[in-house]
Order: structure tokens, then C-alpha cells, then sequence
């Protein structure tokens, strides 16, 4: 009998009206004749709900206690899920993430998980339970509660799939499956049946955030195939599975628009071998991510240096590269929160030529103007004004002929 | 160092507020020097909000589920006291249940403590900890959550405390202790400062629930000295301990009235040996708990037999009564919902006589009639009817001299 791992995020059960919903969907599945894992995540509002007495407590939680806390959420859900499914007829029976096995390192709130010891939900499933477990969470060789940080819930689901040799894993969300591009911008957007791993974990950095690349990377390391389905109808979503040589046909298979990132750039920057890992340093040190860099060298014996950081970290950055550009004897730093990265991904880029040129210059017949680019074996992104994003990602979009009819 | 055990019930951290108050009273008796390790139930309305859930859901949950789902109310508490304890700068580290290996037996709902494995929290002792932990709760030995039932938090605090060999346990709770009478029905009661176990378990018994009578039991069993005190000042409380030869000068300690009981009347009953045995089995075998059982031998060949049940119960006792009534060819059943139970305990009534003849003759002055009768060595209780009830009361409490000059 195949085994089967599925994964409701919190929009899926966020009231008992729709905890009913999936436990219909998820009996369903279960009397087609399989053996079936059901991941839950926190009910709908349960973690703001959490935070929000947390911020009336202490501006600075400790992680354990955090971890102590959020934990509770799925709790709630995977005990009200086995109710719902009790309540149909078929058997069920929920556990915490601890209960199961999944073991963690000690990292609170962004905890990895190091080992699942499945022998509890394999006996479960073969006394004919749907076995419920609650995402997000797990615990250290101490007993001490751990959370996986954002995304966990699937990262549960994958891990699982992976532990327990499933025939594939199921995360369902509010979408039907992976675009083209995001369909409130691209009106004649297209889904995508199938996909790669490595396309959606760019896609996923490019800010089309349907799944955590944390989840995708351990789907691709262990080569569980991943169906992302909508937990609204039964349409069959997109497949995620290793790249295969049809996929290669495919020149570009969708447009990402990420419209949360600011630029830095840092002026007169001494150009000698050393000050760029001096300066990428302080920033690492002060707990800034930096996406894209660009380096431009001009002809005095200083370059420009631009990056692009998370908008919400725009202070913070722009605190750390000051204090960088005065510990290397740069020049002015200036920031710019009106940009827009638009990136085009497709696993066939690898075997076909011209892709860039052709992005390129779809985005000059709009004297659309480009910024910055950056490039990776399937992706190529651009930096372009901010009030020109969503234009960028219709007109590329058209040009890569990714449109329904 | 003295090692003290606290334990908040669920309206003493009702809120942000309140949990930051309970921090820094627990801060303030730790810094006088002491091991601290401090029980918490759930916040206020948490289990009301989650048996909301269910009742949209089911109306027949799992009870393994619903430990699962319940014991996170705790959980929640237990987090947010600790990180309110650190932003006052004290050390503090939160368990739950199953965390601190509180072990069980496995029926869910109403499990019994069999074991405490009292190292973890011995280790964070000695770390400068205050030790959180979730009451309520605990785990069988094959890692199942399961939770203690009514009033499982303080039966979690006093069962640490003999675990820890604590000086005592001390149960905070919104009222200033135990008083020889509610005084929202007599006005001049007076707080006690000290009472037996025994006296305590006859008034819970009785209907004056100011503790579960289970961790009473357990208090008395390992001679646990308890404190009922109020999380709102710092008078001093009731403390409860064993029987003391100066408490036997006071004869009676305190007056209680329960108004949630209903009397059930069995006209014509075979009056032959094992009959009493035969109907009372049926009403054990439906589940139905008796109070007070008062047999009145008649002329004939045929006795009536009255007893109390809880008013709660009272359809599906009468049921379980009519099928009793049947199988040994009674006669007619009848039930009488407006009744009052007032009683008197005291430990001091053993060695002093008269004391049953004192309170029948306060009620007759008062013209209150007498329905049943009922002793023990600690205590006597009176039916009456249901509309004199805080009468009674406060006549037998006037008689007794029990109020305040």
C-alpha cells in the first residue's frame, strides 16, 4: 500500500469549518487505499495571537521559551484534526513533533532536524490510523522543545516523505500550483504541471514565495517528489521533481518579481585585493543578508560597489555599511528603496543561447532601464525602477511566450 | 536553602497583566532566598476558547485527543511567566509536564500521578533557576500526554512538593484563604489560619471547593503543608496541615452549603437483605455518584429509601433509579431538585459531645425542617429545603460563634 505524506498550512485550518474540510479531503484520500501522514500547521491566527502577548510581556523572548510556546499551535490543530476525522468514521490518532521522534539540533527557532525515528507513526499506520502530525516543531536529544523557523511545517512534511519512504509528499496552500508568474499581475498567467527542484529553490529566492527553499533543498537532496495543490478544489497543482532532459526543452519556465528589496550603494570604494571582503564581513557580522552585488569599476583607483538588501533591513544595513565605508576610507553611502528585481528561471537555459539577450532587450522596446544584473546557470535577474516591476514581469512574461492562449 | 512550591491557578494569569504580577511576586520570594519551582494552569479563558473548537467539530472527542489538545493551555502559561521573569533579570526556565517526566497512568482525562523523576528540575534548581512548570499535565511511560482533570494543577503543585521535599506548597487563587463560611452568604465570616486535611476534604466534599479534595488527599498522605492564599495581597492565608491536638478546642470550623444536589426518593422497597446492594449496583453501573443515603424502615414489609445525587445528573439518575426500581419490584420513584445540604465540620466534634443537638436546634428555631440527616466523626450535614438553605447557614454559623465581633 502506498504511503502518502501531506501538508496543510494554517489558511487550511484556520476555523473548524475548514479543519471539517480537510479532514473530508484527507478520509477521502485515505479510502482510495493508502496509508496516509497529514502534517498540520498552527491554526490561522494563533501564532500572531501568541506573539501579540509575548510583545505585551518583553521586547526580548528568549528563544527557548519562544519555542516553548509556538509549539503549542500545532498541537491545537493536529488533536482538532483527529477530532474532525473521529468524527467521519475513520481512525486517527495526532502526536507533537517530540512524540514522533523528530530530533533536533539545539538552534531554538531555527532549529535542524538531525534524525526522525518513525517507529511510532509506522506502528500507528499499521494498526489503520491516519496519523496526524504537528509540523514546525521537534526536539533536542535533551528533551528540549525546538521550532524549525519559517517554513517548518513543510520542511516536516519533506522530512517525513523522506523518513518514511513515501510514494510522494503534498503540501497543500491557498494556490492551485506554481505559475508562470504571479497571475494578479500576469493576468494569462499559466500553471505548470511539473518543475524542478532547482527551479523553484531560485524562484523561491527570487521572492515567489510558494515554498521555503529549506523544504525543497532536503525534497532534492532525497529526491521525494513534491505536488504543490490548492486545499480548495482537486485540481492536481505542480509536480516538483528532479530535472529531467523534456524539462530541457523548456527555455524559461516562469517570471518572479520581488518587490522587497532595497539597493545600497557604497561610492569611492579604495580598489585593492581585500576591502570587498572587509566590507561583505561587517555587514555578515551585523546579521545582513546581501543578495545581489555588483561591482562597477570605474577608472580612478576607486570602484562603486551596489548591493541589494531585504527593504526591512534597510537601516540596520545601511548602519553596518557606513561603518564599513569609514573602516576601509570609502566614500558616501546612498540607499534606494524604489527598485523592483525581476528574474526569468528555466532549467533549459543551461542548453539554449540568446536567453539573456532576448530579456534584455524585450525590457528596452518598454525603455524599461536596467540597474543591475546577475546571472546563475538557470536564472538571470535585473534590477529595474520600482513603479516598473509588474510591466518588466508582463512584458517578459509575453516575450518567453509563457501565456495561455 | 528552603525550597517552596507556588502554584497560580488559571484567572491569576488571565492575562499579560496579571502574568507579569505573578513574576514579580514569585521574583520577590526568590530573592529572599529561596528554591523556587512554580506551577501554572492555563490562561483564563484558554480552555473555554479550545472546548469551543471541539464542540464545532465534534461532540463526542477522543479523550486521548483532548489531552492533547487541553494540556497546551498550560504550556502557553508556563512560557510567558518565564519570559516575564526574565525581563524582571531573574533566571527562570519553564517545563512542561511530560518535560519534567511527571508519568501517569494512561486514562486520559483523569490520569493519576504514579511517578515523579524529579532530576531535570533538581539540575535547574541548582542552575539559580525558578522553575516553571505546566500543571495538569503528564505522560504514561509510552510518551502519551495526558492531563490530571478537575483541579490537576494543584495535584501537580503538591505532588512536586513532596517529590522535592518542599517546606511546603503554597496555592494561590483569588480569595484570602478558607473562612469558617462563604462570605457572600454570611458576612461576619472569619478567615481560618489554620485547618486539618480532614476538615478541608469534609468541605470540598461538602461543596465548599476551595481545593480539588485529590490534592488534599495527597497533601495529607505525605504530610505536605499547604498554604491557600490570595495572588492579589500578601495576607497570610489559610495553611493546612495534620491534625493538631490544639485544633481539637475548636469543635466546629466552618459552615458549608451545597445547593447542586438533588434528592431521589424510592417508595416501596422489598425490604429483604441485598436489595439496597442490587439497586445501588445499578446506579454505580450508570455511573452515577450518590452523596447522602438515608433508609426509613416503615411499618410494612417495604421500606423507602431517599439519597442525593448531583443536580446535574438528575435525568440520567432518574433513569438508572426507575430501571433499579423495576428490577427488585419497588414502588413508585420521585425527585426533589430544591434542596439545600448545610453542614458543619469539625475535628474538635469527636471529643466534644452535643454538637449534632446544637445545630438541630438552631434550625427549629428558625422553623427550618429537616429532610436527611448524615454524620461523620468530622462532620454533619442537614437537608433542608432549598429556599432556606443561606438561612441555615447562618443561623448554624451564629450558633457555633463563628463570625467576627
Amino acid at each position: 500500500m502506498a504511503l502518502i505524506v501531506q501538508k496543510f498550512g494554517g489558511s487550511s485550518v484556520a476555523n473548524a469549518e475548514r479543519i471539517k474540510n480537510v479532514a473530508k479531503r484527507v478520509v477521502r484520500t485515505k479510502r482510495k487505499g493508502v496509508k496516509l501522514v497529514v502534517v498540520v500547521s498552527a491554526l490561522g491566527d494563533t501564532t500572531d495571537e501568541l506573539l501579540d502577548l509575548v510583545g505585551q510581556i518583553t521586547d526580548r523572548p528568549s528563544e527557548r521559551e519562544m519555542d516553548m510556546l509556538l509549539a503549542t499551535g500545532e498541537q491545537v490543530s493536529v488533536a482538532l484534526l483527529a477530532m474532525a476525522i473521529h468524527q467521519l468514521g475513520e481512525k486517527a490518532i495526532s502526536f507533537t513533533g517530540p512524540q514522533v521522534g523528530i530530533i533536533t539540533d539545539p538552534m531554538h527557532t531555527k532549529a535542524r532536524i538531525l534524525d526522525i525515528n518513525t517507529s511510532r507513526i509506522e506502528k500507528a499506520l499499521r494498526e489503520g490510523n491516519i496519523v496526524i502530525v504537528a509540523g514546525f516543531q521537534g526536539k533536542t536529544v535533551t528533551e528540549e522543545i525546538t521550532t524549525l523557523g519559517r517554513g517548518g511545517s513543510d520542511l516536516t512534511a519533506v522530512a517525513l516523505a523522506k523518513a518514511l519512504r513515501a510514494k510522494h509528499c503534498e503540501i497543500y496552500t491557498d494556490v492551485d500550483g506554481i505559475y508562470t508568474a504571479d497571475p494578479r499581475v500576469v493576468p494569462n498567467a499559466q500553471k505548470l504541471d511539473v518543475m524542478s527542484y532547482d527551479e523553484i529553490l531560485e524562484l523561491a529566492s527570487l521572492g515567489a514565495q510558494v515554498m521555503q527553499s529549506r523544504s525543497i533543498e532536503v525534497g532534492k537532496k532525497f529526491n521525494v517528489p513534491i505536488y504543490v495543490r490548492s486545499s480548495m478544489n482537486d485540481t492536481p497543482g505542480t509536480l516538483i521533481i528532479k530535472e529531467t532532459r523534456k524539462m530541457e526543452d523548456v527555455v524559461v519556465s516562469g517570471v518572479a518579481l520581488n518587490q522587497n528589496e532595497a539597493k545600497i550603494t557604497m561610492f569611492k570604494v579604495p580598489d585593492q585585493p581585500g576591502v570587498a571582503a572587509k566590507i561583505f564581513k561587517v555587514i555578515a557580522d551585523h546579521g545582513i543578508n546581501v543578495d545581489m552585488i555588483i561591482q562597477n569599476k570605474t577608472q580612478t583607483k576607486t570602484t562603486d560597489i551596489s548591493f541589494t538588501v531585504a527593504k526591512s533591513e534597510i537601516k540596520k544595513a545601511l548602519e553596518a555599511v557606513r561603518k564599513a565605508a569609514r573602516s576601509v576610507h570609502a566614500g558616501p553611502v546612498t540607499s534606494d528603496g524604489h527598485i523592483a528585481k525581476v528574474s526569468i528561471v528555466g532549467v533549459g537555459m543551461k542548453s539554449h543561447t540568446g536567453v539573456a539577450s532576448k530579456m534584455f532587450g524585450a525590457l528596452a522596446r518598454k525603455r524599461i532601464n536596467i540597474d543591475m544584473i546577475s546571472t546563475s546557470e538557470i536564472k538571470i535577474s535585473c534590477v529595474v525602477p520600482g513603479n516598473k516591476g509588474k510591466e518588466a514581469v508582463r512584458v517578459i512574461h509575453q516575450e518567453f511566450g509563457l501565456g495561455k492562449n
